[in-house]
């Protein structure tokens, strides 16, 4: 982890590059299995699970027994957990809930925005050594509280054809038990195109290696809707002589744990509190499990030390960080400057786990710079906005000459004749 | 355009199917369009200016005196036409605006959702002989309203150089000046990596033909947000014997005159309506000059019989309709009924083409069944998601077995630490 003094502005760019990511060499392999998923349905998932994950369950749905055997399996400290942030997730997102809007733009002529709950969604877990079961809270929660009517989730099985128990246990903690034990590509697929077994939907959210990405990105441009775009995990920290440098470091550390690939930057005011977070971090750093991770990550990272506030918060805009702690004297003021951040995080007590798993806020967010244009999922990312309008017929005789002139002025004749049809009537029906 | 009575569900997929949309084989020329502009700047898309488009404007942005020019071109009459669209497109989409969701989750435990306007915004004009200067409107009006510190517009130059007076008319009536002479996948490429004249922009709105579209799809996978997959424009009419035939088949018409890949889709309660629905299309095809988008579009097009309304309903659902107008009893009632549709028509005098134009919602919709799962053009199209969070010591201190029982459990130590090196001070300062 290298210290980067007053850098100019020029360099701002490659001190804000993230780690190239080139998926192109397995596109071909993931539309192949896309394609043969499409093509197979169930037959085509059981032997891809068998040949990629080296399990052949039974059953793709998890069944009773097996949610039976999870909520034995978990233990009643982490249960309680689960409850907690899931009602506090509930109770930020609940907060969130759109409501219609009804305007009367001209007397007879209503318009209305309204909210529609995504009929069909699925949400992908990604399977390995450590379960996130927190991500089942964070994308069941949102999808429930908006009014889905159909939720599914995927995720993989291991050698023994099971799922993680805590996985299982959340969802069922949310009230989804439409589980399938299918994971990689060809889950994203099953879902993307319907199985005899799984279910269609309409989207699909939630996290995944480069395979379960890469297919994301396919099916997006076909047939269903994805969350967003994917990336590594990254954080930014701006700290300044408010800030205390274990803490900058035990943030640094807890994103670098995330994967090999994960990015971590400080931005310090003084060069003696990059030194600081510097040492700190390695101190820490040698503590943790996970060091071959925490390596890899740290490579990628790098402090930079800018004395200015306001450079700090251009610096911060530029990088567009997927989490953003704001350690700062005067850190609301700071964070209401902030244009281009996944979510933030402000003050000295308000750690990046705290909303990755219970505050109440979402942990799915855009990294990449992708903040600069995408929301992380929220209400919003499980339902649609619809408009509709409602015209009498004195509405659209007053509204008439404004459309016949701009379509005639666009050559859409048709389209003046569909309001001239209309007034040429003599009888009158709204 | 033929008559479907009563047909089964297993043939309503059929029914419901739009003409394929294959762009695979323009993929690699896109690609080296792109690639050219991204790695040559302006004087990549001054050449492909003239190659392309057979012009080679002096300047790119278009100056003060192009402007004046396009304000004398136009008539008094479309002036008060595009003043009155806008002022209700404004008010409707003002109306949207969200706000700020602050939530104490838990004592000590500040979750906010805070919305941001996305600070640069690309708007996609096409060129052509009817130049959809309404479509300036849609975009810019609701960029503005949101907040966007930075919008611009592309728009393909005509031979000598220049831009439909209509359009640039609307643009400075919209408050818009920055507009660039440049089209295609050139000025896609443009708006995502930025030139010398051309600022990059964080996302990109826009219609435009199947190079701006396979541009728009390639950027949205590398470094820019897009507006939404694009697809034909399409319209389904529901209607009962409340409906009058001259009115359906108007609709079915304008919709038909879009272009040749346009789909209109009726869906009658009686095989009588239906006969009746067509004659009177045929009678008014008869009259209209793009007759060849016509006659091509309506052999895309069908008329279904379903006498009962509940199937109706399921069918508009099934088909997932860009423009849905609901001319059928109790229509407010039946609209309650619609899942996904991008904008929907209620009763007999509220044509299509009032909303293309002028009555305040958005003509800027998902196509191909996309409705499914994503909105129309709004507000928050133009908007962020932020959230935030502030957290006091105390508040921290009674999330932490919450934090650290679940971080442990997905094997995250350094998330745990990250709470506990905090908690372990002595002294407090929030």
């Amino acid at each position: 982890m290298n210290i980067y003094r007053e850098p100019a502005r020029e360099t701002w760019p490659e001190l804000c590059r993230r780690a190239e990511q080139d998926n192109s060499s397995i596109a071909e392999t993931v539309a192949r299995i896309v394609d043969r998923v499409a093509r197979g349905g169930d037959a085509a998932v059981r032997e891809l699970t068998l040949q990629i994950d080296g399990a052949a369950p039974e059953a793709l749905a998890v069944g009773e027994v097996e949610f039976a055997a999870a909520e034995a399996a978990v233990s009643t400290e982490l249960k309680d957990a689960i409850a907690k942030a899931a009602e506090n997730i509930r109770a930020f997102h609940a907060a969130q809930m759109p409501r219609e809007v009804r305007v009367e733009t001209a007397p007879g002529v209503l318009c209305v925005q309204r909210p529609v709950p995504i009929q069909r969604v699925g949400l992908y877990i990604p399977g390995g050594t450590a379960p996130l079961f927190s991500t089942v809270l964070m994308l069941a929660v949102p999808a429930l509280t908006a009014g889905c009517p159909k939720v599914i989730l995927c995720t993989p099985p291991n050698k023994q054809g099971s799922v993680a128990p805590a996985v299982l246990y959340a969802a069922a903690a949310c009230g989804l038990r439409r589980v399938f034990k299918v994971g990689g590509a060809q889950a994203i697929a099953a879902m993307a195109y319907g199985t005899e077994s799984i279910p269609k939907v309409d989207k699909i959210f939630g996290p995944g290696n480069r395979y379960v990405t890469m297919a994301k990105q396919l099916v997006s441009g076909r047939n269903t809707a994805i969350d967003m775009p994917a990336g590594p995990s990254e954080v930014m920290v701006l700290a300044d002589d408010t800030a205390r440098p274990e803490f900058v470091a035990a943030d640094l550390l807890s994103q670098a744990e995330h994967g090999r690939d994960s990015q971590a930057i400080a931005v310090c005011s003084s060069q003696a509190l990059a030194e600081a977070v510097l040492a700190q971090v390695e101190a820490q750093a040698a503590l943790l499990a996970r060091a071959d991770f925490v390596q890899h990550s740290l490579a990628n990272s790098r402090i930079v030390v800018l004395a200015d506030r306001a450079a700090m918060l251009d610096f911060a805009n530029t990088y567009a960080a997927e989490h953003l702690i704001i350690s700062l004297r005067k850190a609301e003021e700071a964070a209401s400057l902030i244009t281009a951040a996944g979510s933030v995080f402000i003050g000295n007590y308000t750690p990046e786990s705290a909303g990755d798993y219970a505050s109440g806020t979402n942990h799915t967010l855009p990294t990449c710079g992708w903040t600069a244009a995408y929301s992380g999922v929220n209400i919003d990312s499980f339902m649609r906005k619809m408009t509709l309008q409602h015209i009498t017929r004195e509405g659209l005789a007053a509204l008439a000459p404004t459309i016949t002139t701009m379509a005639e002025a666009e050559g859409l004749q048709a389209h003046a004749n569909a309001v001239t049809v209309r007034l040429s009537q003599i009888s009158a029906q709204s």
